[in-house]
């Protein structure tokens, strides 16, 4: 999508071999910088530091990431040993997000395929960028089948009044390649000339509605409103919500969405004043293995810190760091949590939208289910 | 209760005539400033711009503050014009909370029954003593009804361990006169030797959570973790909630229940988890009128730069402000939301626990459901 008007992906390769270029997300929307990664170990950092972060970017990223280490391996005695090492590092940098295992493993089947230390490099970039520009397709096909969704309610609504959308964190174009996940169907319906609203969460701690979601609706020219994260049951209570979409950082096969902490809440609210509640996710956010999402999907604890303090844009022009709670009150920080497939209306895959129920994904993806 | 070990309440009369002292609630958790007001124009200052806030002390307040308008009326021409005017300068200042109406009209009441200035002026002084004096007497009953609540949670766990309350805002001894409303059971049982915890929502925009709930708590002992908004949910699908309790700024005879905004996604998340939802208040938050809540009780909408700005503490020492969402997005700030009386567990008031049901309610409160 575009930044001033120049169109961007969040992670690409630089014209130089052996450089990853990334879109520094921890300084948006107050600054916008761009960071070259050049080894395994700053790509596993630009990740677990969130300099990257959402579930298809930091896939994508970790598979440009297994193309460094394919480099490093490449010059170095046992390519194998190097590689698996640096699989390992890489996945253990976040545990919620599927994508990234997925990628992942991804790069080291492709390597599996070929011999020859250079073979595997040459793949290695290959499926980089195949992952890369399929994670683009999946969310520009999420946005297709989404836009079909927000055209019905819009046609079922008194003519030019807008279709107010509500999203919980940042599911947008800078939490996968380009497009995004629960973003795609606003950006394409946007772009079909449907007035859309967006009610933004914050999305507290780490405020990723207010920085980012709320920047590049802004910067596509999509009408937005930031709200707290309290704010979405009121808004439904009154009307004033006609379609919640959320991105997930993992969904089960039987439904089950691990999405950033309070999306569950957001979820209750939707079933309680009937308003439908979907989840957009390219299929490599599914999870094939684990049945139930409450019990089995394990949910990232961040530091405390990232709830006792908060940083924002001071008079100054300077980002800056302010502490919220008392000294000596404790805080903690659960990143992420599951809403359960009851409560969800549907999900808007690349395939189109199905039942967040076991059979119907079956039925859409039969080839996954198949292979488990 | 006590600060840094002194007990104070959080509004009483000055030595000198004609001032009031509040303890400037802003300022707090990082600063401890006492504030004299000597105006009703200050007064309402301070309800308006929320020097104090939660639904006792600014009824308390106001009750002073009609104390001040009829020292003012006493030397005026037209007593009855003046205090007029006063008491719907005070009702004014905040929409939600129903305690500041009927702390003016219990003065109006008052004064109406006595003929000179200097007599109403009598009955003004001993009329805000008396609802100040009230409501930290129902506060400290709340706790004890409370206490028996808590009591019978730790009689059904495991030896020692400390039962887990989530609360919402702050309706703690800051938000009334004294003890607080969702506090005070938590204070009893901590002083009656039952080992408890309490989950702190932050309670964003202004965060009374992390700002005084944690204060307040630190300052007894009672052992707390704050946490975003967003937590909850999570928390009490993973069995570390087992109890909430939060306070109400306005609860109709029907049961249903005006609160700090997001108490609503609170209450959905303990049905769908079974865990039980209380929420305590003196009888002087019941609006006898409304009948719907939701339909019925006007919400506050504040400014948005509550959203897109946040006060903390900076390093340097001093509260500092910093922005949150980019330049050209919009806010809301919707400051309360209702929660219907079919999520809630039951109502604990200074005449001991009744169900969020007209029925019950009416039995526990007849004289109140007769006069309307």
């Amino acid at each position: 999508m575009h930044v001033n008007g120049t169109h961007y992906r969040t992670v690409w390769p630089g014209e130089e071999p052996g450089v990853i270029r990334i879109i520094d997300q921890r300084k948006l929307p107050f600054a916008f910088e761009i960071e070259d990664l050049r080894s395994v170990d700053e790509v596993a950092s630009a990740i677990r530091d969130m300099h990257v972060r959402g579930a298809g970017c930091i896939g994508a990223t970790a598979g440009y990431g297994m193309y460094l280490a394919a480099m490093e391996a490449s010059v170095a005695d046992d390519f194998e040993a190097v590689l698996r090492r640096r699989a390992e590092q890489l996945i253990a940098t976040r545990p919620t997000a599927v994508n990234l295992r997925w990628a992942v493993d991804r790069q080291l089947a492709a390597m599996a395929e070929v011999e020859w230390p250079g073979e595997k490099l040459d793949v290695a970039e290959a499926t980089a960028r195949a992952i890369a520009d399929e994670d683009a397709a999946a969310c520009r096909a999420i946005g297709e089948h989404g836009l079909e969704l927000i055209r019905k309610l819009h046609e079922a609504k008194p003519d030019g009044e807008p279709i107010h959308i509500l999203t919980h964190c940042n599911a947008g174009w800078l939490a996968f390649v380009d497009h995004g996940s629960a973003t795609a169907p606003i950006y394409a319906a946007h772009a079909a000339g449907i007035p859309v609203h967006v009610w933004v969460d914050e999305t507290r701690p780490r405020n990723q509605g207010a920085r980012l979601t709320a920047w590049e609706l802004g910067q596509e020219g999509v009408p937005h409103t930031v709200v707290a994260d309290n704010v979405g049951g009121h808004l439904m209570q009154r009307g004033l919500v006609d379609l919640v979409i959320t991105g997930t950082d993992r969904t089960t096969w039987t439904g089950d969405v691990a999405n950033k902490i309070g999306t569950y809440l957001k979820a209750l609210a939707a079933r309680d004043n009937e308003v439908p509640f979907y989840v957009a996710l390219p299929s490599s956010t599914f999870d094939w293995e684990i049945e139930d999402g409450v019990a089995g999907i394990p949910i990232e604890e961040r530091g405390g810190e990232e709830v006792s303090h908060l940083a924002g844009l001071h008079e100054s022009g300077e980002e800056t760091e302010v502490r919220l709670v008392p000294e000596g009150s404790r805080t903690a920080n659960y990143a992420f949590d599951v809403t359960p497939a009851r409560l969800v209306s549907g999900l808007i895959t690349e395939r189109g939208i199905c039942k967040a129920h076991r059979d119907s994904i079956a039925v859409m993806f039969p080839e996954c289910v198949a292979s488990r």
